[in-house]
């Protein structure tokens, strides 16, 4: 059984306590790491505080050569490290590589945005106190970051603390999920091979009393978390003075108008529902469809989802294969079933098998069942017919989450009237809400997150500015 | 009869050569100024040159103070000013209240730009050789301007040229055409109140020949021109080493789709077409209507221009009047009737009375015709059918023009498509390509323009950019 | 004597318990108003939400109208306001009369941004998923934001919260200090005439209890509060899933290099150490020294010191007067007495006459004493010795505060040490760190706050970005 | 010898007409390619407007994919790269080196900032005209663009061509200069293996006649030249309605005021003045010291002179070598002896051998020598004395040219006149008018150009904005 060494402050290291790595399709610990503790967290932050200087004052070209360097060897490895993440998470191979490449990606964007680091220069005498001077805002890197990250994208989620870290200037200690740590490992081995100062970052799979120093120790400047709305909000609550960025869960909706076009609206929901079991916060949760139109997509919509391939995460054609452990397999069961003993009615699906769950589709449902409300964060979908384009925006307005939405539609007055009315972070025209690409900015409003991520504005959010009001 | 001596370098003045302005309503000459010559150049450059420092180094609230102060001074005047300006170009009141309220605007956001002025603020160290540096990146005014403005809009189209110069910390001549000096005169009248340093602006109505000398003199660092194409493009072949910005003029073509809101289209339609005679670069000149609802439009919009009412400029409520002159009326009844003899159909108007030109619609028009294929610059414009929306947006490229395009839909593809395809410098969605506001950039493509205006584009070509490499 | 209603919901109201308002100099109530309660502040915020549509769809000419029309009136009704606030306040008029104008100017340079708010058109095809797709984001407004203002600046402290919830577009409750609401029900007057929909905006002097829901309330999406450290950093703490912007205070200082002009250094700390008797978040608490110059500075400054006029506030020749309230002076007294108790040395002043301290300069200080270490708010100022320009940085960072911190210096290698290593918001190079025009980015680091304000940035923090991802 | 073809419309051909390569150093023809006409020149073109539409719609990312290929495969092969481009240029392989790397990063830039062309995103309704509406300004490709290299760094300052044209979707001719047209001849062939499309981009070595096509055809939208100022401003003169920019020459000035730090001063200097022997558009040609420290300079810098290395430019430890041709070398040494005739003093060199001229130093000249009023572009430098700063700044401004200067200071106030009164496109502080990286905005005021270059500004350059006003 392959074992990790843990990441602390620039060496890899051995704990006493080991920590499992469990594969959820074949139920076996695969893998072992070792479980961090206050020891090795302050550790790291001590490392950290050393080499804030240093990465505070390197070149940009520096900075630049180690991203593209981290970008070409997870590229260079990304069949290997897909095979890990699949293990892991068991995310089938084709999502598992697609997140290799959107990790490239994201350090690829981090080190070109490491030399448009935020920084204005203005005229000053706008009043006459200001005559003879002007003024130059430089942005300069925010400290310590704790970045945590969830299980569901295990790598490129926490890449998208560290790659802005890195490109900011900033040092980081970054918690992966304890199910799945072993993607951030496999980076640590990538990044200390590069000139990053020893100590800029660490990887430590905490216990849970350690991990809550990472929100209350004020030697950390900013934590940013990516995980559930209960435990998001609590720290921000816990944070004290440091800065916090959020990016929690949602329940996001589709509405199809009308003008769509049907098969891309079917086909783009079958991937946004389905991939990866829906353990993502931008799945396709809840689908609403113009009456006129509801029966042809619902028919399409079955049909594809019938199709669908179960197998090995491993195995280059799965589709859909586990969901993370057997207690949230039993979770979606149990909301799956409380829906349909409250009248819902279910079109596809609908059944477990241990860490499996079939792909389901729910319609009459009501907006207090537990399948609309809260995030199910497994591969079920909603289907409601609504009467016309606004109600359908209200529907999916009607939510205590924010997160992205999807509306399929060539009218130029309802794209608009989506972009000004959804209450989400992002709004994506004949597209699922799932649509990321790693550079837009990307969070949630309502509960579903504070602040953005995508690399510019996650940079943003990890700087903090300074004037020098200087002579002409 | 009121006398207008001419503004140069900071002083009023006569010179020997009387300028009457006729009235091409009454026919009447209703004021006199006087013609500008190779001396009041020569003063005006020299008095340009001797403040040009000190123009550069006026602090930003004062080049605020100064523009308010004339935008505010223009509101103020408005009824007075559009009633000048009505009857030295023929413009009714309402559109001549409209451009006294634009040139308002239009020194309103030169204020506001003046203090934004482009700057930047950027890394050096990209590469080795930069490491330790970084770099302020300042725009500098560009120097001594020469602004030719027209007589559609003789208040408005030159204040675009001076607005931007003072905003910009420029020193600027304005030759407005012959025919109506008296806006940008009343226009120096406010200027002089105001704290600019004297010889920073001066107003001269130059003879042909020494207008020529705006054009080859090399202390003129740019020349910007409103007028027609044939002599903005000999300019720019004899401006030596300044910098040229032409605005020239169009053809402007509309497109109404199947999707498109008729009565919407024909209500914008009537004021782009017949506004001023339709002598505005971005009159409506050719309109293209989907097959399926021409009928429609056709219908809907003879009616409509059928209830124009014609009068003096003076009246508020007249809607459309005389043409500049006699000859340019002559000229749009020529090219009418060629085309009419050429196989075109006038489906209403095609008379002359005078400097009047009946607001006229023709059909079955083919390219070549004048009508179609040069700027009529008159009350004229042709109706055709188009088979479906592509065809539509070729028909409006077919032309050596493209300033702006209206575009009529509600299909999110059709505005994309037009957006990518239009050869033109502006796309207008739902509205005519009559449609400007005076911060949005405004210039052509093909023989309609070299450059942009609007307030920040004209200002960033009014000046120069010099970059200081410094250590950190 | 004059009663003031408050301003609820755009109505002006009394409430049962009314509130004396205090003249510090002359220790009478001068004006009364009314303390506002939970009813109250119920009222204010369903008014708000019920304005929160209009608001929010407000078109920008509008706003900017809005905005320009409450400048001017502050501008012309300026003397009249000023001395309200110097009465309320204590604050000398020349300094009153500064801040009304510089309320002015907040509202114009607002006026101005709500024409520019943040907006990006980004490219989305970076990688394969995103071919055919592009990105507009935009801000939206943040919703309903409580605003808590200082007694010290009561006017602009107060419009730097408003202004920016205007041009935002979002609806804002302000509570002023208890001592000093009436410059802000002043305000409310003149906003009430303008066009802005009635319930956007309300002034409250809230009671301690009902103050306390501004910072739990579930309706308030931000809350924006300049006060002390203490309060500031609690209420973070108690905020929820709000946004909190916090400015506090500090204990700046002033470093005077070899190369510094001396003059001008003294005649700057001048102003910046006893202007309002200190009660000033950039009040210059702290003076550092070159040896080689120290003792020509001290000579020059306690000189100036002296010449230092006291009188009634509403005297247009005081240029000294009461602090807030005795307690503040004793307070000031006790930790100067304590100071010279442990060793320190006073150079001029030290003494207090009810509420007014005199200005005061003390040496030999040691960082742990108060009139170091705290931020004194009162015209108190230490002076000490540094044997370089590096040693003067690190004293002047050897704090607990870093709003802003002021360098003479003609070394450009020492200005950008200062830049790069002051950890402070704002490095001021020749002027005291006092220094504050409304369009810059201001705020502080470490224990001095948490954002910014200045327009660009205190708007862009009452804003939510949403992207819109389009096809091409 | 090995033989070039040249590569036309996407393929390598030959002509009739042989074209001989020379090593200035060995005077022997070392390699041979084909002169290109009119027939070569029409293919060209006609291949590039049919590969327009193409180029104009590649996503992003595959213009960032060949743009890195490019970048990669020049760096892949540096060494090899670096021979070729210093035999055919004379230039010392250690400077060869350099631009190989440079070229590199060019193409590396113009990939980053494919993503990240200028796109604005601004409301409308400034106005009640706008209501309703807002306005996208994206800038598209321009078209055909021709772009003419000179000599002296015949691969990186063709790149600053060819890498904007493909970042920003435009289509390229380059035509490289006569004597070097090996290096843009060997990128054709490392361009042709990428997913360029074919056509896009042509490299013609052109006679005279089927040059001037290139300013005259008016197929080509834009034209693009570095080159000799009188070449330089006849075509802007005659390039009908294209675009045009100049990048000329120079006669670039360094000051060294008292503050300066001599050593550094020093050693900039020898490598700004002699350098592939001066032929650099910014080569420093007028040295310019404070009289308190000019002895002192002039002593190490002749010391410094002395020890330069001079040898066969493949060795890579030779840091002087042959001028591109006897004729050049020739000028040089007139120009030498032409000043030292009117009174001049050689303080060191001044001899030719050949096509060698030795680094020379002159003092004692006059304004009007060539040597000091034309560009050089040879390893001769006169160095001179002055009163005081000013002084300084005013002898750098008394030319005719405007490319850099640089200013060797730790005054501030100094650096800030300066940046204020040099009329330059960049002032470089602490280094050589030669600095320079390539992402900054680069090029001259005065006569020494037309426009600016460094990457984002050339794109800027080759793109022309249009904007969409759609409904909100």
């Amino acid at each position: 059984m392959n074992i990790y060494d843990i990441y602390v402050g620039g060496k890899f290291k051995k704990t006493k306590i080991p920590l499992l790595v469990n594969n959820p399709f074949t139920h076996k610990n695969f893998a072992q790491t070792w479980q961090a503790g206050t020891t090795e967290l302050n550790e790291a932050i001590e490392a950290a505080l050393a080499a804030e200087n240093e990465m505070k004052n390197l070149p940009t070209f520096k900075k630049f050569e180690i991203l593209r360097q981290i970008s070409d060897e997870l590229k260079a490895n990304n069949e290997y490290l897909a095979g890990i993440l699949a293990q892991e998470s068991g995310k089938p191979m084709r999502y598992a590589l697609g997140e290799i490449e959107r990790a490239a990606q994201t350090f690829l964007i981090a080190a070109e945005e490491s030399k448009r680091l935020p920084r204005e220069y203005v005229s000053m005498d706008w009043t006459a106190p200001g005559i003879g001077k002007e003024g130059l805002i430089k942005y300069f890197p925010i400290g310590l970051v704790a970045g945590i990250a969830p299980f569901n994208f295990p790598l490129n989620l926490a890449v998208h603390k560290i790659a802005p870290a890195i490109a900011a200037g900033n040092v980081i200690i970054l918690k992966p999920a304890r199910s799945t740590p072993l993607s951030t490992l496999e980076l640590a081995k990538i990044i200390d091979k590069t000139d990053l100062p020893k100590g800029a970052f660490s990887v430590l799979p905490l216990d849970r009393e350690s991990g809550n120093q990472l929100v209350t120790d004020d030697r950390i400047k900013m934590l940013s978390f990516t995980g559930s709305p209960e435990i998001g909000w609590q720290m921000k609550q816990q944070a004290g003075r440091k800065k916090v960025l959020l990016e929690l869960g949602g329940n996001a909706g589709v509405l199809v108008s009308e003008s769509a076009n049907l098969d891309l609206a079917v086909n783009k929901c079958l991937v946004g529902s389905y991939a990866y079991s829906g353990q993502v916060c931008i799945h396709v949760q809840r689908i609403y469809v113009h009456e006129n139109v509801f029966d042809k997509f619902a028919e399409k919509f079955i049909e594809g989802t019938k199709k669908l391939k179960y197998g090995d995460p491993q195995d280059s054609d799965t589709e859909i294969s586990s969901m993370i452990d057997e207690n949230n397999a039993i979770r979606v069961e149990t909301w799956v079933n409380d829906a349909e003993n409250e009248g819902a009615k279910i079109l596809y699906g609908g059944k477990r098998n241990g860490t499996y769950f079939e792909p389901t589709i729910i319609t009459n449902t009501k907006k207090q069942m537990n399948v609309c409300a809260l995030e199910i964060f497994g591969p079920v979908v909603t289907l409601e017919k609504v009467k016309n384009f606004k109600t359908g925006i209200s529907e999916i307005n009607d939510s205590q989450f924010g997160l992205q939405a999807g509306v399929f539609t060539d009218s130029l007055e309802n794209m608009n009237y989506a972009f000004n009315e959804l209450e989400v972070g992002g709004v994506i025209i004949n597209d699922v809400p799932t649509f990321r690409v790693d550079h837009m900015p990307y969070g949630g409003l309502k509960n579903s997150g504070f602040g953005r991520e995508g690399l510019k504005y996650s940079i943003f959010e990890q700087m903090e500015p300074k004037i020098l009001v200087k002579p002409i």
